[in-house]
């Protein structure tokens, strides 16, 4: 299937360009406790993540991160997104299930996004936020990579930002989906780079 | 997969809303023809779109086609897009590659969409024109599954349209990445439901 | 200058669609408290404000309140931004200044969205609110005439929502600017009409 | 009015970024020959463009030109903005009246981009070009002051790129709505700044 799309002219790399932003998505409760609706085991991408976030915190680079919360009428959701993904309905704004995890110790001057999509672009002002801040990379982690991941990398590279996706900082509850979804970010948004990759090239 | 999807609160069905509008997605010479960089056999696709033309030609419901198409010089491109997906350097505005197949005999009452990124949303007023047709639900068909089709369903929800993918009216150069992306699309964006439902439904 | 627009093609009537929303713009302490520093008296809009939301809220027709909030860090904000209109550093998330007036009474099923822009449309997810339910007109009051009312009812009609402006319901710090940029509006973006006709069509 | 608000904190200087790029907005036939039905003397306008684009190409910064242009049929149009603005409806895409004034010499490698709304930034990808291009700051010259200058001032704020308005740069058919609307753009979206200092800056 790689195969079949790089010859139809998808696939190639775009690589780093001069500074790049780490986003954290929905790295939050309800995605991170296998107990909870949308939750599985992200021990494995938290702990990447922990890595990226000092790299990026030492270089004194951006960092944003998203979680997904609406007030508990859930009129900000809208009739039809909550008809197709119910369990939306659960994230209420203020509660712990929509709080950031604390393993990533999120710093008082780094941007916490509340989003009422999967594309961390839609709905927000993060295309401003990263044109003030001069990126022209983003290096996209946390879940889930067949939902807002692949969105977000999908609208990063709609606006010309260059993706990088680390392989072992994105996870999903499937991984029947997260495979087919990596190859389609590979061919599509973001190039998907060994985690010692990123690490050395931002070392 | 799905179930565990289903389980997670997502796969909802949210069903026709009260106007529905045919999208018809990049079914130009490019991508149908087998010989093409990005082409490959759409035939059962073609005829699929070619039933649902009709039938919302008879209701005069409203229709709109897209392609993807930029002047010789590409900047509309951006550098980051050109080099992720080099075989878009090939659709240059005017040329048979970019032009819709005869098949679909495009009325001049159709509206025709050059659309610059792989969502028919991105980058172009087709927001606007949904409004003001008063429509309220979007049918969503031509190709590829994991392209262009993911990208437009997704946005037609994030925007609260109600999203119709008629299974046998898209298409993808890759029965892999056709089957995986379906499963997103039901568990995320839109209702991939039978042609002969929704024909059944719009009859 | 109205007949110089009129005879170049601009300010043509409208009118009202099926199913009007009232959107509330900014109608919070810093605005309407003149000793603030974004402050002026705007006694007359707000009573304004209150006849329509009665309306509206008797006739179970959709209602939008927006404010402008930023975390203390101002960093949504970006630097350009905070800038050019310095007086926007106040504006911190969860302080009187940014909570709307008492006077509206806003009732829990009423949405409030923080917008970080002039318009209530930019960086927001109103437009999938407003599809969400059937919108096709928008009554745009509040302040202020020559910011965020104006911006408000560009982006609207750019979505080709029609836009209706009741002229006793919109004020600005401004007389100067409040007429300059009412005379803009109707000729570019919304019909501004008597309040006492806005009630009557309602009514 | 400036200074009711500049008290009140609007009206900073932003400043020059790093990489500027010019935007000339719709200097075609239609807006520049006193007889169409959008025309006004813009002469004064032309010489001053001329001269900047003069500056950029020799300093090799990027350059986009815009103007509005649809299809014979106006449904790109939308019922709305159609009714609003009746003069869009004779800018047929192809026609003499929406190609650009052969006094601007429009080089093959600049953009040219077809708006179908005011601002530059709506419905089009011109966000996603001036990131490919590594743009932090906007000189938005052309026409009309009050509409579309204004309110592609204002999407690009809204971004966080830095607006740059040359005052001998800008035109509109009304003397009135010029003034008015330059001094709100020089408090909310961009610093008017004399020619001669942008040449100077530049040069």
């Amino acid at each position: 299937m790689t195969e079949r799309y790089r010859r139809a002219g998808f696939g190639g790399r775009v690589g780093w360009g001069k500074r790049p932003a780490l986003l954290v998505i929905d790295m939050a409760n309800a995605w991170t406790r296998p107990d909870k609706t949308f939750g599985s085991d992200l021990s494995g991408v938290t702990d990447s993540i922990v890595e990226l976030l000092a790299v990026f915190r030492r270089k004194e680079l951006p960092r944003y991160f998203t979680t997904m919360a609406y007030d508990p009428d859930m009129r900000e959701l809208g009739e039809v997104f909550a008809k197709k993904i119910p369990g939306t309905r659960t994230m209420v704004r203020g509660t712990a299930d929509v709080e950031l995890i604390p393993e990533l110790g999120r710093q008082p001057d780094e941007t916490l996004i509340e989003k009422p999509r999967a594309s961390a672009f839609v709905g927000t002002n993060l295309t401003s936020q990263l044109i003030s801040d001069g990126v022209d990379t983003v290096v996209v982690t946390g879940c889930s990579t067949s939902g807002c991941i692949r969105a977000t990398c999908e609208s990063a590279i709609d606006l010309n930002f260059r993706v990088i996706v680390p392989l072992e900082a994105v996870g999903d509850r499937s991984s029947y989906a997260h495979a087919a979804n990596l190859l389609d970010i590979d061919n599509r948004s973001g190039d998907v780079t060994p985690l010692s990759d990123v690490l050395k090239h931002l070392g």
